[in-house]
């Protein structure tokens, strides 16, 4: 490879969740470096995330757009960025890097709208970078191992398919509680987009299944339920699915299986 | 409880599965003795499947109405007989035992009509015997266990549920096999009813799921397939379920998971 | 087989753990008839115990060389007798019934004493009649997939090999309980002979051991503990072992690995 | 903690196991900078060895006295160096360090030799700098719980203690195969010490044991084994302990389980 990538996060924060985690294994595969970013869409706290976890303060921006100016101008400018912002917030980063033909790397769901959706087709399609959507769970040994068995025909034509994806965290009103950042965008439809748990968990399980199967989801019956009450979108869904093959199933996802305890 | 109770028996003779496992678990069990029987609906072989396990040949009965006479009439007659017959045959002997007031237990689905339904309940009605219908899972520790969570109030509210019932036997065209008695008359609607593996395992799941959480199924949202080509009943269904708290969830059985080896 | 083998058993009655299973047992396999006995060496406790269980009263017997006799005169007296006794009650019995060739099925350890093992041999060798120890485990699918395993040369030469059995019944002084009766024979030397655990369950993992390999045991290097202060025999035991073919290895058995919460 | 620890490395050059785990772990905790090495005793594969991972060559050594000598010079100068070498080359480098009054992190067991290990305690004492051995099982969640249930009396008096650590990769003579560095020196007293399998993954499982139960081992009687034929030093053992409360147990390791298949 001759050097380690660098490395520039837009969101990611203190009170960010998935962030840490995306840093995490960048250290751990040890092929990025990471040298860049705009931590917070509040510049004060953007410059306090980043000095909390070290990053030169002369390469932490203020907002996405002067970080994609500045770092396309260096010569040891970043090769990549990664998006790990609400959902409402990707299209607008990944088509500004995009456009300076720096690589992106971005959180699912794709965008929060279809409009942003196609704006950000339309980017990709001009720019010479690379855009990369974040189903992680397509890297792990065991799902590949799934796709494999079923691409040499170990388990012959697939008739069945079930996924499901269980969660808890949203079992009460988390979005209430002042300390949860994650849930208060996961249950805002202006951050979130239309779909709570289907865009947040039942997204892996689609993806998943038609990794894994190589099959195409054909239509789908759902059951969204809201079960915690005042919360603006879906916490459970029952999915029954047809895929293109004639196979059946369902996907279900819970986010609120049960109540924390007080 | 002073002397074992003298067991009869209506079906499980030779090719017949649950038959012996009931007469096993009797055995186990040590309450009961069994004395007489009408093994199979063909004379001949209900007599050698009564040679076969040693039953005494004066009380095995060439059909279940000279045997609901003849044992009625002895002093030592049977206190219960056990209907372990295909569906199509569970209302009728029942009714005939439930005249001469010996008690009954009988396999499950009740009746493959709801005509026959309607008649078996009203023999109930009239007779001084008991009328078992055998939802054998309810018995064991776990499931009474999980009742016994759910009705301490340890779970709280019940959310969601799903139940789920795998086999794999019937996935391949057992009936035509020429040696499963039990895929002959499972898979053919004038003996086992309307429904195919929503009958045979699906009637379980949805038992088990009423008896645990004793709430009740409100309405149901069904696919049901038949992935065996040339098969008359259902050999799958994914059905998606409310219950009357305002539960949701959903069963799925699975008669054809797989495709047996050769 | 033609008929079902008539049985009788020596020891199982009231207060006893063993004999029901056994009786459990036989009845689940169906090959056998349990007809006569001598449940307890109090006569009147075997009266009792039989009555309970619902054994004929004139097979109840009040001492096993009364019922060897009268047995043995009978058309239908037993085929074989199962002996359930505490240890030092296993040689007598089955001495009387070989003479009498009658079967024996005689708990392990064979006897507990050297004296004892010799005499039991010596009328063995003399009777027409077998007799069978119930190394028991011995029978289970699993154990004679590693036996095949190990024979068939999947697992290649042995070179190492654990045993364990791990209980905890005996982490308190039950033995002094008084409704306990296994616990108090088995930890005195007079019923037990001078090995404990090693004698109760240490003989299962040891016959297992060399059943499985079908190796032999060729010195053991034993640290036997007495953890329940007062016990007269051993409730725990480290043993190092060296077989036949170099191989090394260890059993452990405990009887004491906890103590019973109040 | 203001900012990340400059780390230093003597050994895990190529062909090396567990400096590349050390380094790993390093950038997953973050609280790590490393900035120096001396990756290997030849000269020539260390420098090798640090441009393949990306270390600074004007911070490649090509011997660990150098090493010291030039890091302890510099303003940015390393905090800590860990030492990751064969057992006989861990008290050289770790004395060197000590007395530059840089910290050491060593590999278990501290030294090959009771020599060594004097000397080793010696310049610990006169030195400024913290020594610290990677016992590294005692960090994970789990055994610290298992030490916590113990400590707050949850299990009671410890009474039997087992420890075991089973592997198999050296269940063939894999240190004649020419290509694993590791398995040669563990098998070679000159480097490895008089123990092979007790010094390697015994320690381990001792220090693990007295580390859970916060119990001295007071004597052993040790069985150990060379299964495979030819090698210098025990690939086996099983070791019956006493503790100093009285507990018993014993420990066992095994590195020659399996034969690896061709």
């Amino acid at each position: 490879m001759g050097r380690r990538l660098k490395l520039g996060m837009i969101g990611g924060g203190q009170g960010a969740f998935i962030g840490a985690v995306h840093r995490l294994c960048a250290r751990m595969d040890d092929k990025y470096e990471f040298v860049a970013g705009c931590l917070s869409s509040t510049p004060e706290k953007a410059a306090k995330s980043a000095e909390e976890i070290g990053l030169d303060p002369s390469r932490s921006y203020p907002d996405f757009k002067t970080m994609a100016e500045e770092e396309s101008k260096r010569d040891d400018g970043i090769d990549v960025v990664s998006i790990v912002t609400p959902n409402h917030m990707h299209a607008a980063p990944a088509i500004e890097f995009l456009n300076k033909n720096v690589h992106v790397i971005c959180d699912k769901p794709m965008t929060s709208t279809m409009e942003d959706a196609h704006k950000l087709v339309d980017a990709v399609s001009k720019s010479d970078a690379h855009f990369f959507l974040t189903h992680n769970y397509s890297g792990y040994p065991v799902v590949r191992g799934m796709r494999s068995l079923i691409e040499n025909g170990v388990l012959g034509k697939i008739r069945i398919i079930k996924g499901s994806y269980l969660q808890g965290w949203l079992g009460s009103k988390e979005e209430d509680s002042g300390s949860n950042k994650q849930a208060e965008w996961r249950t805002d439809p202006s951050r979130s987009g239309a779909a709570g748990g289907v865009g947040d968990i039942g997204s892996h399980t689609m993806h998943l299944l038609e990794f894994i199967t190589q099959l195409k989801l054909q239509s789908v019956s759902a059951d969204l339920t809201t079960f915690v009450e005042g919360r603006k979108l879906d916490d459970d869904a029952s999915i029954m699915i047809r895929l293109n093959n004639g196979a059946k199933g369902f996907i279900i996802y819970l986010s609120s299986c049960y109540r924390r305890r007080k």
